[in-house]
């Protein structure tokens, strides 16, 4: 849920899932800001340890959107972090404090492929 | 490939297509700012026209990571846009001169869900 500097992650061997997370936060978040980057990083931690976790990136533009990925190997894996107890508590916070609106993606992806600056 | 400020476009009834394209600037970017940005806008005109696109969305942390999620109803509107000659154009341009790296994932949603404040 942080915002990462490091490349994009992948590409990794098809088939594997993403999980895109789309997202506005409100207006007002002075307040919660600490808290919502701790459980960020702590999900961060959180989703690294789920068996068949491949890897995750985030962007969000200043006063815009907010797009997280998470890549993962198989259906058990995602199902795995959707159910995760923290993540629910922080899925919960995250539509009582933190977000305006958002929109979750689960895909099967077919194909990938990279480029990087030789 | 612009930074939208609106809200997450969908969710669309599944199953559809998600073309997720991550990316990291080159560092020495001054000189064709304007002509990355007048690119990224013609391109959100073409993509709008394709049959079967139905949203795209785009962040970008500064100095960090850009996920832009094209949104498409079947793989035959993928493809169309993958093989518009002005995108094609772009994506040899991205390469050449605006890229240090870019992934890109193309993937079958199954299933997606969103959320706005009451």
């Amino acid at each position: 849920m942080s915002d990462h500097v490091s490349g994009p992650v992948g590409p990794f061997e098809p088939p594997y899932y993403a999980a895109v997370f789309t997202s506005v936060r409100g207006e007002d978040d002075d307040g919660d800001g600490t808290a919502y980057g701790e459980t960020g990083d702590r999900l961060d931690e959180l989703v690294a340890a789920v068996p068949g976790f491949l890897g995750m990136e985030s962007a969000r533009t200043p006063g815009g959107l907010g797009i997280t990925v998470g890549y993962f190997r198989d259906e058990e894996a995602i199902k795995a972090w959707r159910s995760d107890p923290e993540h629910r508590v922080a899925q919960r916070r995250g539509r009582a404090e933190w977000y305006e609106s958002y929109v979750v993606h689960v895909a099967k992806v077919e194909r990938s492929h990279g480029f990087v600056r030789g």
